[in-house]
């Protein structure tokens, strides 16, 4: 008898028949006599629904308050499924994040799990329920209501394997898979059967939207085994993230990730001197906003360049701090461009073959896109370019990598 | 500088725009220098709409899971107006029913506030915040969430009056203040200045819906002085509900309440015993239904005809409670009828005149209305008619007893 975390999102709970039919397979599984705790999003919309509500009366809605209206999303769907469970027949019990002691630190929109209270669903689970919590959110010290971002409730799920050691923690999606990219973007995109969790983090982290990326480390850091798996249709075994297998040939390349949500920062001409990456960095961070690819080249008057990504949603927030810094820093101009995309070419056994980048450049160049930015680490390469290259970028590496289907039966 | 607890219902915060209006009455109102704890119902609207999801669910919704559900409703509210108060340079902070840890019983959907933690709303009020709590719900001591019932909101404003100590509870509504009966019944109907706890005690439990029955008995118990208001309309002082003062000569009859929501069961030759009407309402109390008039006859064949009122939402799960039992006690039959309406005399000065009742009985002799069922308490008659009665019935009373404006002039 396996313990099994399985989460739904906002999707496949997105209305009272969608609910039912999650009970239903939740009962089913149940019934095979595995124990269980179910995650769960917000039904679909609702979070927009609220959103739009704060919106209608601030700009800038206080972030405390922002956590306790957002939250009460999940709270609607854990209390629905309940009953949707109890009806056909299924004991549960539901949970918010305050009440299973989801402890977060304080960062209101952004919160980070430091721990979980285990005795309460453990005793759940041992009188024979299923344990039904909401995700995406938790609470700090002071007993305030938090939320983890957007596709937090996936690190609900694993963070909620991890603490109770759970055999495997099933992600329901909308996909029945990872793929090697999109399919909308390359219909001959392949559903790979396994994938490490570190080629996941780097798929994940680049905009494949499948998982959250957050999820994905705790997955990884606890060693939680973590499926993805379609919602809506029996459709497999889904893929399996596991930590790497020896004896298992890696392939050279597994996938390849983009992201359209990028905007790009520079700050030209900031004199060169030791911490002026912190002195840029530091205020950034302390806003909050996370900088994703960071390039610096000092120029030979003695400047530096200093480049990075931030998500396009925090581009204007990020400009402003950055205007406010350049004047400190003696610098001469800060420019910036939120019409540009990344993507990136993932895979474990890039460390071991050489030649991957130039063959990644070949095929960029020979579709004539420019590359603005290169950024690289052991397992993927990642490229900024233009945003309407993007689908014509996917498809030209897909094909030089030989990733489609028929080119690796 | 006083501390004042307000209490805003669901039609006052049924939009964005109400709830920003309510922002701009509190802001104003702690610019005079008071302190202010502010209470809110969920949306209007919200709630019906959250029920109406479960029951797409489920016929009887798991009441654990349902209380989950409808609050968020609160959470909503307390979020959107502490987001409105920031708006406009109002400190605020929110706070849900667990947070502040209104500690209830855990009768779901119908708990009683047993104890409010203060120490964290005084910290918020010493350091300058309004402080806004969700109104209508609660935590048990296993931490599960609770409601209080319909109205309930009105309890948890008192209750935090009294906790607090405030010098005063304000409960806005759509009325400008108690009148001496329905105005959208009887036209003549007169707002009142004051009246006793004991007089609103009546009219609230009997139907005029102005303030809910359990916040009036906490605001007596703890001496909180209530005060009805217009939350649309700056119509003055409202109605203040306060102990009985000496040297106010008391009206004979303050006023005359209805209620629509009445049924009426009858089960028929109960064999007479002791412990009779205890085997009777045990059950259906335990079920949590509430039994509001009760009349008992004794037949000369030694059996026994037992009448009671409940709700009339309550009216079938009582009936098939008393099915059961009327076969143990070896009743004759169970019959009921939920077409009935009840109509109430209200007033303190009913203690110390006579023929109050006859005067009553002879008002509705007059209109031919037959009495079903009669009971009575030191402040109140009420009578049990058929439903098509009850617009007919008021007038005759409102106009019997000289409460219409221009007779108390």
């Amino acid at each position: 008898m396996a313990l099994i975390v399985q989460k739904f999102g906002g999707t496949s709970v997105g209305s009272v028949e969608r609910i039912a039919s999650v009970a239903a397979r939740v009962k089913q599984h149940r019934d095979q006599g595995d124990d269980l705790v179910v995650v769960v999003s917000a039904m679909s919309g609702e979070t927009n629904r609220l959103i739009a509500l704060a919106r209608e009366i601030s700009d800038k809605p206080n972030p405390r308050e922002m956590d306790v209206l957002v939250s009460t999303g999940e709270q609607v769907t854990i209390a629905l499924l309940c009953m949707a469970l109890h009806e056909i027949g299924c004991a549960a019990r539901s949970y918010t994040g305050s009440q299973v002691h989801i402890r977060t630190d304080s960062a209101h929109s952004k919160a980070r799990i430091m721990d979980i209270d285990r005795a309460r669903v453990r005793a759940d689970i041992e009188s024979g329920r299923v344990v039904v919590v909401a995700g995406f959110q938790g609470v700090d010290e002071q007993g305030n209501i938090t939320t983890l971002g957007r596709g937090g409730s996936d690190t609900t799920a694993v963070a909620m394997a991890a603490a109770l050691e759970a055999d495997e923690c099933q992600i329901f999606t909308d996909v029945d898979g990872v793929y090697t990219t999109d399919p909308r973007v390359e219909p001959k995109a392949r559903k790979l059967d396994r994938i490490t969790f570190e080629e996941m983090l780097e798929l994940a982290s680049l905009g494949s939207k499948v998982l959250q990326i957050r999820s994905v480390e705790f997955a990884g850091k606890y060693n939680v085994p973590l499926r993805v798996l379609s919602s809506f249709e029996d459709s497999g075994a889904g893929t399996l993230i596991t930590l790497e297998e020896e004896g298992v040939e890696a392939a050279k390349i597994s996938g390849i990730a983009f992201n359209r949500d990028e905007a790009k920062l520079t700050i030209r001409g900031v004199p060169d001197q030791p911490g002026v990456a912190y002195k840029i960095l530091g205020p950034v961070g302390e806003a909050n906003v996370e900088v994703d690819m960071i390039v610096q080249n000092i120029a030979e008057d003695g400047t530096t360049d200093f480049t990075f990504t931030v998500n396009r949603g925090e581009y204007e927030k990020a400009r402003e701090i950055l205007e406010r810094e350049s004047a400190e820093l003696g610098a001469r101009e800060v420019v910036g461009d939120n019409r540009i995309v990344k993507i990136s070419l993932v895979g474990v056994g890039m460390r071991s073959h050489a030649g991957i980048a130039s063959r990644m450049f070949a095929a960029l160049s020979e579709e004539a896109i420019n590359i603005q930015m290169i950024s690289t680490s052991e397992i993927k390469i990642s490229v900024v370019v233009d945003e309407k290259y993007l689908e014509l970028g996917v498809r030209a590496l897909h094909q030089a990598f030989g990733l489609a289907e028929e080119s690796t039966a």
